[in-house]
């Protein structure tokens, strides 16, 4: 069975990547948390045993350790190939969808970090922030249109939703989802409400430890 | 026939990523150069041609437009496996440490732009970017020892080799190829002397378009 290795549900919004993916898809797994420390080099020393970048999410399985998201999706793909869309032009879409969210959205990911329990709402917004605002309603409202389903590729939740799921919540809990489309913001709340986004916020409002930092 | 937009071989490293493997693999592809320009409005016109984040590289074929590298190279692989090693537990492996690439190393990336005309030797180095050439001398060292072979992942140059030829070039240009173990550095030099890595050099060297960023 696959082992994820994940950090605090409040803030790491990384982990909450494959999770959900995990969650969503009924695919068995067990799950590890380790805790953001105050103490930075202790934190690094507890990691290290779950991945060689002391970052968290990693997954272990049969004696193989994959230690990024994106990896990690692609490694439980080779198992199970719904992760992705079914359509060719659907997958590559995704896939350059989840590679930009990789490397991208610096704004929107260092001015809202995600943060489960907080509630406000951002009034001024700068260039950099809009322009990443302006980019996911085009990329969401992109795949909805033509791909024609619920999900950012299609009829079923795939690794795309799965990729932006921390985006929903940032979105959400920040008060910016009247920047997305009708159709975009009808996608960010259902995405909210689905049965995997309820749990994790559920975890993480029974969570304890400190939110050491905003991953 | 694929279709691979790039932009400056004087700088885009990300470019050189499909390129090189492509090139290597001697998988058959059109490449068309964009060059980066001084007005980047007008830049931004002429590069969302190619990708919707007007970011080079970009991967076209049978309408499918692909825009980012770690895409490009995972829709490679649908139609040609041995992009990534054929071993498990190695594309596992590989798979980590291109997506390790893909976010992280921002010391390096910032600090030692790839510039394939520059040479000079850097001195003095600070905490991140020691830790940068820690990691990745880390990195290709278990590669090396692990899978047994002259490349990261075995005895094929794979996706792995292609993600860190743009490192390859700035360890060699920055003079910081001491801070390597043998084993990796006789690595460095040996992707350095390919002949995809040769030809993409002999082309940076007749490019005339004035390197506008250092990518």
């Amino acid at each position: 069975m696959y082992t994820l290795f994940t950090a605090n549900k409040t803030n790491s919004s990384w982990s909450l990547r494959p999770w959900m993916l995990l969650e969503q898809l009924c695919i068995p797994f067990e799950e590890k948390v380790l805790y953001f420390q105050p103490d930075k080099n202790l934190q690094k020393t507890d990691f290290l045993q779950a991945a060689p970048t002391a970052k968290m999410p990693a997954l272990h399985h049969n004696g193989h350790i994959i230690w990024d998201s994106l990896a990690i999706v692609e490694y439980i793909a080779e198992d199970y190939p719904h992760v992705w869309a079914d359509d060719k032009s659907a997958r590559a879409w995704s896939r350059s969808a989840c590679a930009e969210m990789h490397s991208a959205f610096t704004a929107l990911r260092s001015q809202c970090s995600m943060n489960t329990h907080k509630f406000e709402t951002l009034t001024a917004l700068d260039t950099a922030l809009k322009a990443d605002l302006i980019r996911i309603n085009q990329l969401w409202t992109e795949g909805l249109q033509r791909f024609g389903g619920d999900y950012l590729a299609g009829n079923t939740f795939t690794a795309a939703d799965a990729f932006y799921a921390p985006v929903v919540i940032r979105l959400k809990h920040y008060g910016l989802l009247d920047y997305l489309s009708s159709a975009a913001k009808a996608y960010a709340e259902r995405i909210y409400q689905l049965p995997g986004m309820q749990k994790w916020l559920s975890l993480a409002e029974t969570e304890t430890e400190r939110p050491i930092r905003n991953a």
